[in-house]
């Protein structure tokens, strides 16, 4: 009956991706029919699952996949579903324009909190003019970048062309070490730290990044260090980063995940005067960027 | 009596010169004596004057000036004094640092319209938690930057680094174009308003650019462009830039600059929810910087 060439289902705990891609997949792919889990009359013909968050038997019904697509790089929660097909490969749908989201909006918090220009916005509100004697330089301001992957390398590139002093840390060092950045392994974390002002995650989530933002990864940075957090919730100790800011020992927070999304209501870090709280947005792949992405590898297959 | 070298003056009718240098002078180059002027008892001992926007006779009692100082960019206010002598150069301080810090403060301006993250900060203090379906890529907004002297190229390498498409204005075509960036003359200004979706002023003040941004200019961009002034206050037709967002042909604005300054109380821009308001701080030169400067001009002259 159906003109389709594929057949693709989309299963997401926090996502609605049909919404999101329902209408590029129409436009610019029409050979392909994308159906939510309760539309899907015949599950033999389902080709493919588009994913981020799948809830735990998201993958069961279907036994001819031949592709599991997540729309973003972060695939954590699709790699630790228990109804994960063996067989099936997972592909993270690229997007080059994400790393360029991300700096950008990492260098947005840079700023923000480098220039305090969230006490800018409360004396706009107060209609109070106040200039800072000094600091605007972003030579003394040292920044350090944490995941030096498709993300972190961005986010330090971009930081650098703004004039800042950036680290990086990954596990090996960079192949292709950039001019005038310093990069140091997971060995020398606390050298590191030492000399960040301004912290910024994107580690992927792993056993080994669960938690590791905790009151000791805190204190090892100098006192009054900004916290700038695009990597996965999980990765933080939440209490350890609400008595750091009340010590002072971090100035202010910049939060884009959490554990779990989205953020409860009530939760203190909504209402914090220190924390700028998003909506796990501050990076992921344009719509036309998912659509050719799952084209081209049900093509290559055939 | 004194032990000092060189005497210098301070006088500025919006900033207090000496709570901001004073004491680096006294640590950097314990040299030069800084007064204020009620503080000279010989007149004809100043040798230099540290100045910003100087009061109309801040000139006339020393009779044996070396140099007059900028501390900023912008020595329109310097130069349009009436009692500036005509035989004493005048020194915009130079602190290679001031492009970087104008360069992270318009990002941080891009962005902020660019991801909507005043929406952000509403929807954080209402605990609401909405992303936006896309638009995210820097890849197709497009930023314009007026002025391509030391801010502007500072500015739109700023913007390039990040991903964003950007063209440049300035009267003569730069003799060295950069790459992947649409340079265009004054003579073809429509054409650059036409394709800016987030419009940066950093020209200098002079006849030509006063009032410059005015309902017509406006009229000429997309509908719904951004408009980030950081370049001087006069520049800019308040009325029409009010209008504009009244009819959403701006949908935002961020101004760092206004005549005069401070803003005055109750000005509609305080409270203005479209318009993010601070305190002529892009840029300045940090006081070492300063310093430096006049430390080299006044040995250099003996
Ligand atoms: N907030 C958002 O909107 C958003 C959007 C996209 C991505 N993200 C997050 O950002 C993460 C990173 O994305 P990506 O594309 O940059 O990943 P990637 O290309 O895989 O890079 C990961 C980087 O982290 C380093 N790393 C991993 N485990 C480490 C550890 N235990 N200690 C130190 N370094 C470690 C890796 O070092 P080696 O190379 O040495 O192994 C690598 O440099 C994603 O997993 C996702 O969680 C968030
Ligand atoms: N908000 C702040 O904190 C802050 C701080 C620093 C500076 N500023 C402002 O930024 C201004 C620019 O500083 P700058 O150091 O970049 O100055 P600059 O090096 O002298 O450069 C001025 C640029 O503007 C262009 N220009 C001048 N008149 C023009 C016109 N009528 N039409 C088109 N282009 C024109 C020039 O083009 P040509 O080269 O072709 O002549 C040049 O590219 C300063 O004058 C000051 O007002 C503000």
């Amino acid at each position: 009956m159906s003109q389709s060439r594929w057949t693709g289902v989309v299963t997401c705990r926090t996502l609605d991706l049909r919404a999101r891609f329902g209408a590029a997949f129409t436009e610019l792919a029409p050979e392909i029919t994308l159906l939510t889990p309760d539309e899907v009359t015949d599950p033999a013909a389902v080709d493919f699952v588009l994913s981020w968050v799948p809830p735990k038997d998201a993958f069961s019904p279907y036994p001819n996949l031949r592709g599991i697509f997540s729309i973003a790089a972060g695939m954590d929660a699709i790699l630790a579903c228990p109804s994960l097909p063996k067989n099936v490969p997972v592909i993270r749908v690229e997007d080059p324009d994400q790393a360029a989201q991300m700096a950008g909006f990492a260098a947005f918090h840079i700023v923000w909190h480098h220039r305090q220009m969230g006490l800018h916005l409360e004396n706009q509100a107060k209609g109070v003019w106040k200039r800072p004697a000094s600091g605007r330089s972003p030579a003394r301001v040292r920044v350090g970048v944490m995941g030096f992957g498709l993300m972190g390398r961005a986010v330090a590139l971009g930081a650098r062309a703004l004039g800042y002093p950036v680290a990086t840390l990954s596990r090996n060092l960079p192949p292709k070490p950039e001019a005038g950045m310093a990069h140091f392994t997971d060995a020398h974390r606390a050298a590191f730290l030492a000399r960040t002002d301004i912290l910024i995650n994107v580690l992927p989530m792993t056993p080994a990044t669960k938690g590791l933002f905790d009151i000791d990864l805190f204190a090892a940075l100098p006192v009054g260090a900004a916290f700038i957090h695009l990597g996965r919730g999980a990765q933080l100790d939440e209490s350890a980063l609400l008595s750091a800011l009340e010590t002072g020992q971090i100035s202010g927070a910049s939060l884009d995940v959490f554990a779990p999304e989205p953020l409860v209501a009530e939760h203190p870090f909504w209402s914090h005067p220190k924390v700028f709280v998003t909506p796990h947005t501050a990076s992921e792949a344009e719509p036309p960027a998912v659509v050719a992405n799952v084209v081209k590898h049900l093509s290559a297959i055939g």
